[in-house]
């Protein structure tokens, strides 16, 4: 007999099936005994005579065979997708034991403190409503590569390994490569940029890497950059409107999910930081109008308006100061100490970063330097533009904070499921020698 | 006016249009300059009076306006998907200058020496055989996410900074993490397993790492690995007839690009690694009887003799010695020193390795003490195994080794954009003082 899916057992009223699954709870009443068996659909009920589940407990991995039944119309439960039938089981096989759980981990609201549910992940992650978090991460990679190819964006593979650290100069990992100096790339943007002139429109999902040594509720060492970048762009509202796009569908698919997705309104409003800091000091009397960059205090107020205003949990800030941004962002013609670059704030946080670049080679050349690089570094990447680049421009979405936002999570930690940190690498780390490991036999 | 593609031109005879893109190649002709366009799409030839373009030199990028006309029926170039038409330029804008080439790199056979075209793979990605082979890999990497989301496996993200090495010893990168230990992982088998006691199904589009002090044909210190895990299974060779869909969906995806695809046969045979060894024997004289694994000749030898025998350019090798395999390998209970593990040789390379896992917490505590390491390194990943582990298994694809057998190529390094080795990150490595650079001007 082939396992059937609990989903699929109302399609079997009155016939023997096969079940597999996890027992999320048992409940003893004497002479039966109910079990919620739980696989990757939902939750089925089964009675089962208590000597064929003797020594069954929560969490034991459970092959059964019995009759479908509907269930009497007062018993039916609504709120299960198997609700209307109960299993009878005429045969149960153990598949795997369970040691007793250190905390109840099934029920809806698990109300752990962080360091619990990611110290026991992967205990945790068997929680409805901690799994659901990953098919939401899931369902926004995936809508991110549906829009882009349809419109004709190129997927590649950007490496991790990076000889030079193109973005910023501190926070960054390094890797003994061999005799040599490696480190783990902060971004793909180097090599979207190169894949451009042969691709014109190129997305990645890339692990990106921070090495700050800060611990906040935003930030992680390793995270997943939903990377595109396009080229012949008219206008460098391209990249904005392209970004829009991509984040109405995001959202629009994960209407199946049943999430409250945050509100665009009719469309997402772009401002100057510089007016942002105007209405932040009208708001709120802060004045933090010669600051380089929003805090975070910022962002929420900004998008506090923005929802006012606009009936927008998202906005655009633009006109970042050329002089806080990477070498190679696009100074605006008519005010050069601004450049054509953006954020997108969703309910108070920065979820994509994005701008027009510097396509002109000795341009590029000459920030480079200005930056206090040498050339020499970026020789590699330089050729992309000594033999021709189109005006461009490209932006990231960070995955985890997207998730974070649409799940009003509290940390970012949890929209992912092996967050790393500076405490953390699955456990808290310690020190101690080193973890170097045998794998094979001798 | 807004930019048509180049192979939109023919749907506007004798209309005024908007194209982009480089200059593939330029043809001076007395009063007249033939320019062949190069953009995402193909080539388009151009028309211009010589004045218009009086500086543009191969590999300029171009923004052309004019006139589109049928060309005259002997002229007509059946090999270019814009052959019926030509562009009569009126106004032509130069997007970006180029330098002059170091080769010439838009024709078909490049025949370059292999550090040559990765020295300039900013330029040679331009090539359209060398372009090719990146979208014959996106369309690897996308066939396999389609198929495994239509068996209702889960993607997720899988790190890559990692606390052990559970593969393999010490072909590992070691990174400075903060004030601790960390690595490059070799594979996403520890965070596959735990994702399936949530999930059942589980894939990931993960890069891994091997710092293996050797120079092959076959090996990079970093590639691209498409990973699934499945729970629930009946029997292992459930993993094989999986691995098998997948593989013939990724052919058949691969028919638009117009590619010789290997065979695979009515199915993929499966035999024992004795069994090859006893047929490399017969067929060659030579006696590897004793050898744990097949050499690289060894592999070729049996694809030959399954091409021949089968019609299969593929062939599933099984039961690998139980001492050579990572401990988490499922032993075969009627003989416990060969392992339910396969690898699947396509036209003389391994492409895909996979096979049954250890479910049992208790046997995979052993194997892990067995096999020479510390049950506390591995108290993260035990945790599912702990709690109900359900009969499982799974595999691993190499893309580039796929994107290689399927193009023939010579050289693994072809198939990956950026790949890394002992010598070369982007440009062959030099020893030298540390290139970490500072990214914002103070």
């Amino acid at each position: 007999m082939k396992r059937i899916l609990n989903k699929e057992t109302p399609q079997y009223p009155d016939q023997e099936v096969r079940v597999a699954g996890w027992v999320n709870t048992r409940r003893d009443h004497g002479k039966i005994v109910f079990i919620d068996l739980r696989d990757r659909t939902g939750l089925l009920q089964v009675v089962c005579p208590p000597d064929i589940v003797k020594d069954v407990k929560e969490e034991y991995v459970l092959e059964i065979e019995g009759l479908i039944k509907k269930r009497p119309a007062h018993t039916i439960n609504k709120d299960m997708v198997t609700g209307e039938v109960e299993l009878q089981a005429r045969q149960v096989k153990v598949l795997a034991k369970a040691a007793s759980l250190p905390f109840d981990c099934m029920e809806k609201d698990l109300n752990l403190n962080l360091p619990t549910l990611l110290n026991h992940r992967p205990l945790t992650i068997r929680n409805p409503e901690v799994k659901n978090i990953f098919k939401v991460s899931e369902s926004i990679v995936e809508s991110f590569r549906k829009t882009l190819r349809s419109l004709d964006f190129t997927e590649f593979q950007a490496p991790n390994i990076v000889p030079v650290v193109a973005e910023g100069g501190a926070d960054v990992f390094h890797i003994d490569y061999y005799k040599y100096d490696a480190y783990l790339s902060q971004s793909p943007q180097v090599y979207k940029q190169i894949m451009l002139s042969a691709f014109e429109r190129v997305f990645t999902v890339a692990h990106v890497y921070r090495a700050e040594p800060s611990v906040t509720t935003r930030h992680m060492a390793e995270f997943t950059s939903l990377d595109a970048e396009m080229a012949f762009i008219d206008s460098w509202q391209d990249l904005m409107d392209t970004c829009e796009l991509i984040i109405r569908n995001m959202f629009a698919d994960l209407k199946p999910l049943k999430i409250g997705v945050p509100e665009l309104g009719r469309e997402v409003p772009r401002i100057k930081m510089r007016e942002a800091q105007k209405i932040i000091l009208e708001r709120t009397g802060r004045n933090n109008l010669k600051e380089p960059d929003l805090s975070p205090e910022d962002e929420q107020e900004i998008c506090s308006w923005a929802r006012e205003k606009y009936g927008s949990d998202l906005i655009f800030i633009t006109h970042y100061p050329t002089l806080k941004r990477p070498f190679y962002t696009f100074a605006d013609p008519l005010e050069p100490d601004y450049t054509l670059s953006f954020d997108l704030l969703c309910r108070g946080l920065e979820i994509v970063t994005g701008g027009q670049r510097i396509n002109e080679y000795d341009k590029l050349v000459k920030n480079i330097k200005k930056w206090g690089n040498k050339t020499d570094s970026f020789c590699f990447y330089l050729q992309a533009f000594k033999y021709g680049m189109p005006p461009e421009g490209g932006f990231a979405f960070g995955l985890e904070r997207i998730t974070k936002q649409v799940l009003n999570l509290k940390n970012i930690r949890e929209a992912s499921p092996f967050p790393r940190d500076m405490e953390r690498i699955d456990n808290k780390l310690k020190k101690g020698p080193s973890t170097r490991l045998r794998a094979r036999k001798k």
